[in-house]
């Protein structure tokens, strides 16, 4: 009698959260030779101190728009442990089954937990999450190490562990760097952005990551009320693949994506830019029509500010893109000036190259 | 060293998931003598089939505009056994301490769990669950009713125990009413409503309620996306206590608030009607002014269609009232006649007496 | 003095109703050979009845997303004649200069509003709209025809001409049909469809059309609080100038853009469908996953309904493609069959290639 | 033949922007002894240069939630004036008939149109407007002082006039407020607002008013897309005839509603506040809850900043309550110290008393 039962809550059981909705599909074009792999790799789960179960975690993922997820509980931190008990694997393995049935690739990964210096560092491809609970921190990130993993410090600004908000670099961040055993910060955690964390991936050659750290759910936090995405780590590789994914973290090759912002190198943002934007007037009559169109046809939004106008030109001084939408600006002339091009310099302020500077980009319209 | 970890950690659990966002407040008129109670007495946690750890459901709950919860594990059904030893009174324990914190009513509860006939009952107020775990169901259902529980039937035309869909009565159920042991049904449950079981609850003199039976989170299921609310049971108490509660559940003086519908009886239905519309022209000059302008102040949404107009007067067939605005109607006079005051019936579609039996209210309005 | 003030003013003036917001720019496929040239035929200013002045209609064309206008005023009906005086020609010339400042294609043209039959005609592609005022109306489209028009009938089932709601066709209709006076048909008139109307355009070789008839402003009677997009018709065309335009209508390369629905031919729906549709699961493993999953690249919705798979395999009845989102369908296989690959064979009703009847499209799906 | 067509259409024109759509009803707490008329005192038609037919103005103001409108067209530009011969009192004579139908109260009114100083100046309650059609603008002021008017002084930051878009106050300005002849000043007109306006307005004792200025719609400037509410003025008078409001606008009795902020006397804004807010925990346990929930049940947001809090008590610095919300807030209370009752002074930031200053607030809390 209890097996029929079972079997029909069963079926209950497979649909929720997973076919109760539809998933994120960002149209976004193309950075050439690699996938824009969309990631997040920081999560938790009731097996440390999430609200929600590993499956739950996956059908999020797949729902906002996620190729790859890493679910990182604590090692040291087990508030349910009492109803729990310690089996730092166990996660990953809840989740796996749920992950390959919606073509989510899932990274076995943890969160090394410890006050800073060196803070909290997630570790990413482990192969046995147990090996890193050990008494000394030094000892849990060796194991991460020899586990050939991708270590990354966590959310270097967070008040929980700098009172005052303020990122600070520790001698223990240089011998970790030194030891070939820190490959990349967090330059966005949940709602939070640090500028000092931006300069030093660029300063020393570390890979830049934007992860939502997400404890209750991302619907909860992000997608309900705000409206905004959870933060997501956009890594550009050949295929979705773990190893691939792998092997594009440690070659630095990622975007962060956070509210309307995007974050990362200049060869990577200027592809996606000028791919999204479709200049509709290339050709301007200066006597008939002195209005430049420009389509935003992505689902990302542009922020532009003027740096440059030729002499003789007036440009607004600052406009925005915004998804799915074109946008006129006015271009005034001088009377006595002759142009045969003109060309106008702006920053694109919501695609940061480095701190507080916007990628430039170069509009160039021919006047008939 | 660790200490101090844990500590700040915690500090950032307590926050989540309860400070994250507001509290819905829905504007609803008085219903003379009672307040209107707002609560969900269905809902699953990890500890059963839920993918939500118990204190997430107050958060929600809060967050939702909720006054009160009970969280209603299975007792036969427990797929996480394995890490989760069965333990039925925990939920309710590791829930408690939030909901005291938010000023939620928690109730202890639990879903016993059979095959149909009796199928699934929910057992609230009840004092030691661990009594409800036995072979044969009418133990079960007995150890609830020593303990002083208010017992309903859920879902009966759950397509998992009526592939048709169809709600049936079974002898079972007969044996449990005239036992004492059947207080209620739920008439809508998630996304379903069952028309049959509002007849049978009219008939029989049970209690309507309306729960969400959530597994995932209210956010995936109702407030994204769709932007419906989760189902309720709203109850007429004298008090959110949970004795007034369980009072006048006995005393059936609930109404279900389910997508746009509200489903009780017409004392209670009338009020929550006349109490949120204000007619803004009491008096219409046939020469001049032929409209009459009805303002809605609350947050419910009313579906009106005519029943009957005097003769020589037309009105429209239907309109809607929406939550928040003031509509129009344009009445035509036969110009032959003369009126002094008109009377307009109408049916409020979405505010359901009976199954496909909207409440009957007049409009009169004076003719200058 | 006056002059400077007459200035500034005149910087306002041309801003308002043009740089206030953005352009809309659906993202859909390309069907070979053409652009999709998004037009609205018919639309009315103060010079009939309507409630804007011309150069308003530029200024809510292009923020809508139209890349052509006409405007088509009632040369019968000028409520406001006692302040402005009769120039049918009047709002084009009034229209114009904006038009060309941002790019629209203004077609010159005039709606003949007459009792039915013939009922409302709507002339394109003018030279002269007065010749167009005369007694009887065989001289009015005579004179249209003249001027090289296309011709087509207005909302034939409006219930100001036809109080049952039902479309007529009257021997009016074959003689001007038979005196190549008549090219086309308004299928969708503001919120109308009307099936029949569908249904001659398919027998009878008529151009498909579908108008806003706007009268106040899109956004409120469509933007606004619905949220639905303004009636259009899109003009499969080699470009948007007005030549090119009137050669795709009397070619007949048309598709009717309503709510969520695109009527027209087989030939041009199918790229649209193929073209937005991305099969992320092309190849399934049987054993392991049996979910297809689907992406919507374009700004258009799919409504699929199932109508046969092959034997032994069971798919979803029906599933809503959403623009911007992936769906998984899931697939049931009997125990007992052995497949190589599977073509499950929808309907996508709301592509209307006939009345009721939707596009037709096959998912062929490799198993492994 | 063509009379039925009329009388046909007429209908659909009657209907065309007065029913399409639900008029806004704002839950606003009572200011005692007053109504809070909603009333915009600044709009323009196609008389002037607005894109607007006068009847068009009347449905949107509706639609808007106003109570009273005035229509301002300008007497010294006329745009369209070759096809509009100028009457000035024309646009008031074609909006009366629909303002009667809908229950809105029209007042008549115009914009002196002049070069700063003294600039552009509303007249409000005007017999008739031809008067002020003269060639100096002290004549158009004084004919308009003549009839009774209330005049103000229109978007004194206005780009157009001052380049800086600073408000200058200038000798012609104290001449007519010496002769009594300029009673209020526009605090906020369309997208602006002016801090210096706010302080001349409470130094020299005039009316503060917030108007649209409305040319294009309020669907195309504000309801679409930015979901914005149009600019008005509540005036608090003992009615809503136009006697009345004339009556509290010379009483200086108005508040500016303005995005989400009001300007106004602290007298105003006081009630409005408490009235709107409930404290939904008067006495916290101080051993087992330290949190305070207020719920705003009117359509209004308030952001409050903490000012100070008793010694030893903590509370959030800052805090926003959304309409049709609760929040929480957390108190953190020094171990040593015990309290009976606790103060906590806020400052309402978005209710402005002056400029830069918001209303102050005081929440007392029983501690037990």
């Amino acid at each position: 009698m209890r097996k029929i039962t079972v079997i029909l809550l069963f079926i209950g059981l497979f649909y929720t959260g997973l076919a109760s909705r539809d998933r994120l599909v960002l149209r976004l074009p193309e950075i050439e030779g690699y996938q824009i792999v969309k990631c997040d790799f920081h999560s938790h789960t009731v097996f440390s101190d999430g609200h929600v179960w590993p499956d739950f975690r996956v059908g999020e993922a797949w729902a906002d728009g996620l190729d790859a997820l890493a679910i990182s509980d604590h090692i040291e931190y087990q508030p349910h442990e009492k109803d729990l008990p310690t089996n730092h694997n166990r996660s990953f393995e809840l989740a796996k089954g749920a992950a390959d049935a919606v073509g989510i690739t899932l990274i076995k990964a943890a969160e090394i937990t410890r006050d800073m210096p060196p803070g909290h560092l997630n570790a990413l491809f482990l192969t046995d999450v147990d090996k890193l609970d050990t008494e000394n921190w030094r000892d849990a990130i060796k194991a991460a190490y020899d586990q050939g993993a991708f270590i990354f410090w966590n959310h270097p600004g967070w008040t929980g562990q700098q009172l005052d908000g303020i990122s600070r670099w520790y001698d223990e961040h240089d011998e970790l760097l030194a030891d070939g055993m820190l490959h990349g910060i967090e330059v966005v955690n949940s709602d939070e952005y640090y500028p000092r964390v931006h300069q030093w991936c660029i300063e020393k050659n570390l890979t830049m990551l934007g992860n939502s750290d997400i404890h209750s759910t991302t619907d909860m936090d992000y997608n309900h009320i705000t409206g905004n995405h959870r933060p997501m780590t956009w890594v550009l590789a050949t295929s979705r693949e773990t190893n691939d994914i792998k092997e594009a973290l440690f070659a630095r090759r990622t975007i962060v994506y956070w509210r309307d912002m995007l974050i990362g190198e200049k060869q990577y943002l200027e592809p996606l830019f000028f791919g999204a934007i479709r200049l509709e007037t290339p050709t301007i009559v200066r006597a008939k029509r002195q209005h430049v169109q420009l389509a935003n046809l992505s689902d990302l939004l542009f922020e532009l500010e003027l740096v440059s106008a030729p002499e003789g030109v007036s440009a607004p001084q600052s406009f925005t893109l915004q998804p799915g939408h074109a946008t006129r600006i006015r271009l005034g002339f001088d009377k006595d000036k002759a142009f045969s091009s003109i060309k106008l310099n702006y920053v694109v302020n919501n695609l940061q190259i480095a701190p507080e500077e916007g990628l430039p980009v170069s509009l160039t319209i021919a006047v008939d």
